[in-house]
């Protein structure tokens, strides 16, 4: 693997075209031994014309058996060892509804639960799965808490989930989640991992202090957890790093902010597909880079949705002659990771990845799939190795050592 | 590589089942160029029928070239690298012979060699290769040395070869070793690498000085070195790592020893493959995770009787089907090491694996053999891999970030 160090050392500037088409959740799995997976059984003649042209393989996101939360999966293709940089839980809740998080802002996820009024132990982590818009009246609520010399903002995610954001001077992370994981214990108070974090400690367990007072007589969602209290990780800038203009393209909020934490500028898009492609058009001339990303392919495979999941894919086998009309100098199609419909969930299988560029050698896959790109020429590679691989294909990378 | 403590992060509890079964040093090689290696030679109707629905591949036990001892091709098929893990020689030389190690006692594997009477220099390093009863007599004339606060035990391995424990509190291991690896030379004292390891070495160079009084008339084993002094290494134990009730069965001491260090339990059995399946049978319902050891594979191999390791092969192929009936949620078919007829010893080459379990694709392997697994769906492999791969097809491991 080459690290990031070795990139930004490597990379020149040029006037070459990368790009990063990401179907999230692509990889599947065949319903029956037999079977064909969701990419095998949709009809994707422009895919698999692709796939002929290109080196196709078998990429694993993370590591053999890892299944990978959409953080670490796109950390991956954008280059980053996802095992060394982590986006935590409540900076990744803030992305995931938009939040405009600041670089000093410590962001929480909060779960509402519910306790025994008498004992004050957890019975139920979750609160009874209220219905969103309980959720949204009690973030109101709670909106009314203040805090010495911070800012706090209180935003409803989904059912009982909901962030908490502090913003304000002399705040840090390094701080232990409040959930303990099972029923029948009482919330954690918040610890500070670092000593500079003890004050920031103290302001969100004063929170929680308040909130539960607030909370009292709100049954089921009578008390609430804190989990990954984290700042934005400050992560080394792709711009930087590959020399690239590099823009984003993605109808959902977590993947902007994903992006956006690694230097992409987000490019405004519309709601599907074809609003993604007009976008891309639209800017064509101004970045290096783009990332482009196709949401459904992983929202029909966590449904198990087997048939939506193979017409997402056929979809986005539509509009790909448009793309590549635009002339890339190289073109990557995968996922950040599988979302089988089977397992209606991300998993750990590896995942179709197809490069094309001037300066390949075809390896005889003629269709884009998983069992047709075992057999191709990339082998069985890694995601933090493509951004590696597209650089070399474009053209952007000197050579290492004399 | 998810390494051991992501294991323990991402871990849940499961009703499901993983059963890993080494045929110790599965791997061979072909006679002459075009024939078969003993796997592909041997009538393993079972075997392929399950390869046939399984993920097949090849995998490296610690490294390309690497040959691994019994102890790091067992690690790492139990997910610990073999690079980091170590279990030191003189541990392994007490776990060979079922000798029960406590976790604060050192042991040194003993070599008898033969010194020259004049000089004291060493001429023979294996002393002739004494034989077997000749070494157990003066390990019996050596238990007479008594050392101050401690106990000491010596008992014979095989010809020239020996095991020296002491027991006692303040031991430490980091103490180097005495034989200086070729002839003309005398053997060197012990020295501490660590000064909390002083008084142990002291001890040890007591015990040298008393055994060459009592060896000098034994001429060819008027003397002796000490080799791989260590202790119990304390390895992460897999019931915490992994979540899994661990149950590890096997005919041979060494086995069961390093299956105890993992922190499995050791379930009695007998000398046969058919004993070691009826006490899986008969523990069925009372663990997670099942080890089970074929020695005899790897017995042939060393001998270089290939036919008798296509035997041992063709043996346990009778068997599987009665351990399948069982219903395993995974099955992992492999071997520790390669040891091919033709080398006689343990080798560096990569060895056929299989992988069975619900959410797989299946590759197209329809046998299961060396060559067939070159174009497998698990493709090229490492050992340290397979438990996470284990892990995720059981349904045992949570998502990696958010």
């Amino acid at each position: 693997m080459a690290d990031l160090d070795l990139m930004r050392e490597l990379a020149t500037e040029g006037k070459t075209r990368i790009l990063l088409l990401v179907l999230d959740g692509l990889g599947g799995l065949p319903v029956t031994p037999d079977g064909p997976t969701e990419l095998e059984a949709a009809h994707t003649p422009n895919l698999d014309a692709l796939a002929a042209r290109s080196m196709c393989g078998l990429s694993t996101p993370v590591a053999p058996g890892i299944s990978p939360g959409s953080g670490p999966g796109h950390l991956a293709l954008f280059g980053y060892d996802p095992l060394r940089y982590e986006i935590g839980r409540g900076v990744l809740e803030a992305l995931g509804i938009g939040f405009d998080l600041q670089p000093a802002d410590v962001a929480a996820r909060g779960n509402f639960c519910t306790l025994d009024p008498k004992t004050g132990l957890i019975t139920d982590r979750r609160a009874g799965r209220i219905p969103t818009e309980v959720g949204a009246r009690l973030c109101e609520k709670l909106r009314q808490i203040r805090l010495p010399g911070v800012e706090t903002f209180v935003e409803p995610v989904q059912e009982y989930r909901f962030l908490l954001v502090l913003r304000g001077k002399g705040l840090y992370d390094g701080l232990t989640e409040t959930d303990p994981q099972q029923v029948g214990k009482p919330p954690l108070p918040v610890e500070p991992l670092r000593p500079e974090a003890a004050h920031t400690a103290e302001l969100f367990n004063q929170w929680l202090a308040e909130a539960r007072k607030l909370l009292a007589d709100e049954y089921p969602a009578n008390g609430c957890n804190l989990r990954g209290i984290a700042r934005d990780p400050g992560l080394p800038q792709m711009p930087q790093i590959y020399k690239l203009r590099c823009g984003a393209i993605a109808t959902y909020p977590m993947y902007r902010g994903v992006a956006k934490l690694a230097g992409m500028e987000v490019l405004p898009t519309g709601e599907t597909i074809e609003d993604e492609v007009e976008t891309l058009k639209a800017h064509w001339a101004n970045y290096d880079f783009f990332f482009l990303h196709v949401k459904k392919t992983d929202s029909r495979g966590e449904d198990g949705d087997f048939e939506g999941k193979v017409k997402v894919i056929e979809h986005f086998d539509e509009v790909l002659p448009g793309i590549l009309a635009l002339g890339p100098d190289v073109v990557i199609v995968t996922g950040d990771h599988s979302t089988p419909a089977v397992w209606k969930a991300h998993s750990w299988h590896e995942l179709p990845v197809l490069l094309w560029a001037r300066y390949i050698r075809p390896d005889g896959v003629k269709q884009f799939g998983e069992r047709p790109c075992m057999a191709g020429g990339l082998g069985h590679i890694h995601h933090v190795d493509l951004m590696p691989l597209a650089m070399a294909h474009a053209g952007r990378l000197t050579k290492f050592g004399a």
